[in-house]
């Protein structure tokens, strides 16, 4: 049988879209020929050989793009997909090994998950690179040169509006229901949100899920401290530890079921890919040093300055401001507090909550204004790799969101030494910021949606369930739902929630159960966010959570330090050292270090993944260098043949 | 041309020995033969295609093992050695790829060095495994199975007495003459001792090169302190900080200067190989679960039993009795005092000293009766890898060492708070041990060696000069050399000079000095003790100092803690803070934390490899996955055409 890349370009009778391309309207007849001549165009040509429709839309320039099985496949042996085989173990498929991977069949076009053949449709058309063309056809200001991406370019020039993968109605509706369709409380169906959203996301919700089991504890064994009020300091003191160590254990634990978790989808073994600019970067011309490549080059020390010279003093004005800020809340406070005092009234009890409301709106507000900010400068900082933008952003935005949601509570703590203001503000500033969190999140946009829902389907004129639209109606719809920018704000979410629960948890031990109502909440609110609200995001296969786990380890040792202080604080261990405030100081030290050393120790032991995890993993590694050597000796016996 | 690898056992005219191979007197002819059989038998055979030549001597069953030109090269390849290309690039040796390596030839025989071709030879030999034999031919008792290491097996049982790399006359005498045959300070010539000793043992002489020049600073700084008697507050603040951020600095900058190091030696860049269980390990015949190949299988729970169980304890009574020395140390101590006070002469002046050396003497013994306590423990404990081990006898030993050297001083400084005696006995045990262990590692063997040398010769009846010796004499005069057992030794000294130098460095600013004074004549007698006293130790490739990179690190965020107790407790700080001590002590942990989070935080900031060298591994790395995508397309067009 005689074939090549070539036959992959005929017309397939069950064309089957998987992403829709959204062109600006008005873009020239010349350009939309180039590109989708070079969608569909054979791999030898430098096509990316992909079946492209255009969608009976009138004046609009949507298009809809699929591949072949065959295409499909030899595309998840580009991206490098890891598959489960035969033998139970995970390997990298490749086309000439498929006969070996479970429930491979020529005619098998489920072996591949919809987001998988999404996410390598997304793959090839990024890769997509531009030949001898020095602009973009019919666009001389959009400049190209050999080895640019097409569709990067076309993006940040405007003629390319967004690429995003179709939602599969039916699959969805499923998910619906085993996620949050039965009223019930139980496990997320992991693997299945993981095959339809793919594991960036499915690590999100599995996170959240592990994270609010591993809050449970801290809960119950909280609620007797509100309910019988225990405020013996050994009580405080058995919490605290407890809190301190479980919450050690607790990232350390998630590691080891994240690596379970991420070697049975197959990214845990992923090799990761060559890392391309992101779409932003820009430079003059020059050679990659790296890659050998002409591309655009940008000097590390501008963007040294840049960072340094603009971005550091930005952040800390930005800091300064949320001090002085915190400052007119404590006015206010002593303000409600006279006020109170003068008049005694069920009003004026009332209003001594007032301030902390308003104070936690306004951060909330200043968080996210400054999260603006943020990108935009370091947008500006033009970093060349998307995960060094993404690092730059999240530092900016943790040291803020740290401060601005923490600096009052530490205030009055360690400054002002009022333990009941302490938690009054922690419970008010807790609760405030979840129902925020909660209603600008996923209630505001789903009912906008909903508004916007209703007034497409009056045009449409006739009444139809969501599985009864046509295609042109479904991209029609998906076309104009929100785009979700990624997990970065439901993690951040989450850390800042990790801060009150642990920073001043001796303090107030009901945070814990606070928390675990609110993340029950969330999951659902969340998944809801999901499957009603946004475009379907494409898949991005990812190994573990990143710098989160970095950024939580960090939090538990701050609130190491804080909660050994708190205890030292509480007039109970005072009444115990109370011939020598020195010796009382010294033990707290003391005992803050052991602790600390008892929780490098316990991360460093606890290794990071399960022994059969690693045993599987060893295993694959002695197979390859098994391997490599096999092929030495047959190259080097071939050799002396010569 | 059609050869094969068959032609490779040919005797070569120009036979070079390279490793020696010492059997036990009287092994059995039918050993001998199969094992050497083995030896030069082809790799098809499951031979190692070696060379092998009895030594006329007598007797004794000592072999000389070398290969042919070719098959070195082909070992290069296999243990996948790192060599510099045409185009200044590093890149993996392969025989195919062989003419694009920088000063190849085929007649070119110093393409591979001395030492690098005995370790291709040891790595052969130890890959000769047994295929169906049950016992080595003539013991019945030596059990093997297919798979196993008959060399390892052979040692075990004894029959193998050594094995050891050849000197090269000339070529150490050049090495000894540009190392330190020349009396001027000066740089050491570290590639010349790479090529004749390999990476491990370079490494250790580049640190301590390293380490002595990073100590000159804090020794110029600390020198005034002790010739003007500095005493001021100020200056010993600032003297402590800058020991603290320069100690991280230092190991920081090391870990570039070792990543530069390593990657013109190849090192950097070498693949791990594969871990075979270590000679020592032991166990009922099983299945490997990562191999799949039958071997020697010991379950992990019965290794914890035995390192918690046993080990453990072990080590806690060890302590224990070392804390236990100590306080006869301060009886004897305050004896010497009283005896001062009684007689105040000259005499009993020096009797104030004599406790210190006598307890320096007393700990350096127990350190190393402790040393082997912990490697019978360690091997014991039945650990399969060889690193494994190490790591478990590096903890042990260096727990041990730390509470042994260190606890009396800070029980001196932290419970009797005498800054005089801390200063005295910091002094003493520091000199003292350095002046022991430059006795005990280098001139006790030195002399022992030179004194049976000297009888050696006189057996020979003719005085000869080392370059004059025949080879069955110097083969015979090597073969009684001591064995080098690694720089395990070297570090643990380095380790706890720099405690000696940071744990306290704001109370005797002059340990700095002394430090440097010894590793001056430290370099000097290490490097005497490797071209002199012992055998030629087998290069071993490493790209790093390992674990004493970490035990550096923990011994520097240590030093932190004490010196900031340290300052805090000066009768100067203490004047200064005299209304209140509680703001003096919260002060005092308000730096020390500060300090540890620079310390991390530059850790983290500081990049471990220099930037050009990073450039350099992404360009390689982008390479081969470039070439991965290559092959990927050409398979798939391929299994397209079929």
């Amino acid at each position: 049988m005689e074939e090549s890349w070539s036959f992959l370009d005929t017309f397939e009778p069950n064309f089957r879209p998987l992403v829709v391309i959204e062109l600006a309207k008005g873009t020239k007849e010349e350009t939309i020929k180039w590109f989708t001549k070079r969608i569909v165009d054979k791999k030898v040509n430098g096509g990316a050989q992909l079946l492209v429709k255009q969608l009976e839309n009138g004046d609009e320039n949507v298009y809809l793009v699929g591949a072949s099985h065959l295409r499909l496949l030899l595309g998840a042996e580009t991206v490098g997909l890891v598959k489960e085989c035969n033998d139970n173990s995970m390997r990298t498929f490749t086309y000439s090994s498929r006969k070996t991977f479970k429930d491979f069949a020529d005619d098998n076009h489920n072996f591949l998950t919809m987001a998988e053949c999404q996410y390598i449709i997304k793959h090839e058309l990024e890769n997509l690179r531009a030949k001898e063309e020095k602009i973009i056809p019919g666009y001389p200001q959009a400049k190209l040169y050999p080895g640019k991406s097409i569709v990067r370019r076309l993006l940040t020039s405007g003629i390319l509006v967004q690429i995003f993968p179709l939602h599969d109605r039916e699959e969805l509706k499923k998910l619906r229901h085993s996620w949050y369709g039965r009223m019930k409380i139980g496990y997320q169906p992991l693997d299945e949100i993981r095959c339809y959203f793919g594991e960036t996301i499915v690590l999100y919700f599995g996170f959240l899920e592990y994270f609010t089991f591993a809050l449970i504890p801290m809960a119950v064994i909280g609620i007797p401290y509100y309910v019988f009020a225990w405020e013996d300091y050994d009580k405080y003191v058995m919490f605290a530890t407890f809190n301190l160590l479980w919450s050690t254990v607790i990232l350390e634990v998630w590691k080891r079921i994240c690596a379970v978790m991420t070697y049975h989808w197959g990214t845990l073994l992923m090799k990761r890919q060559f890392e391309e600019p992101r779409p932003g970067f820009h430079g003059v011309l020059g050679i990659n040093p790296v890659t050998g490549r002409e591309e655009p080059v940008y000097s590390s020390i501008k963007r040294q300055i840049r960072i340094y010279l603009v971005s550091l003093p930005f952040v800390c004005l930005c800091l300064y401001f949320s001090l002085y800020v915190m400052m007119i809340y404590f006015d206010l406070e002593q303000w409600a507090l006279d006020y109170h005092e003068e008049n005694q009234s069920n009003f004026s009890s009332l209003m001594l909550f007032v301030p902390s409301i308003i104070y936690a709106v306004v951060i909330e507000v200043m968080n996210r204004i400054y999260r603006y900010a943020a990108e935009f400068l370091t947008s500006w900082e033009n970093h060349r790799l998307e995960s060094s933008y993404q690092n730059h952003l999240i530092l900016k935005v943790l040291v803020f969101n740290f401060l601005n949601c923490f600096a009052s509570l530490f205030y009055i703590a360690f400054v002002l030494f009022d333990m009941k203001l302490l938690r009054q503000s922690l419970a008010t500033l807790l609760i405030t910021s979840q129902i925020l969190n909660q209603f600008v999140e996923s209630l505001l946009p789903y009912w906008l949606q909903k508004r916007q829902k209703k007034r497409m389907k009056k045009h449409m004129c006739s009444p139809k369930t969501d599985l009864d639209l046509s295609l042109v109606e479904q991209v029609n719809l998906e076309r104009e739902m929100g785009t979700y920018f990624g997990t970065f704000d439901d993690y951040l979410e989450l850390f800042l929630q990790f801060g009150y629960v642990s920073l001043f948890s001796c303090v107030y031990p009901l945070a814990a159960v606070f928390a675990v109502l609110n993340n029950i909440t969330e999951i659902y609110s969340d998944a809801l966010k999901m499957c009603r609200i946004y475009k379907r995001p494409f898949a991005e296969p990812t190994a573990n959570i990143g710098v989160w786990q970095l950024a939580f380890e960090t939090m538990s040792v701050i609130s190491v330090v804080t909660n050994c202080i708190l205890i030292g604080m509480s007039p109970q261990v005072n009444a115990l050292f109370s011939d020598s405030k020195m010796d009382l100081i010294l033990t707290v030290a003391l005992v803050e270090h052991l602790l600390l050393a008892i929780k490098f120790i316990m991360a460093f032991i606890i290794p990071d993944k399960p022994r059969d995890i690693q045993i599987k993993l060893d295993k694959l590694e002695f197979e390859s260098l098994e391997a490599l050597k096999q092929q030495q000796m047959k190259l080097a016996a071939e050799s002396l043949k010569e």
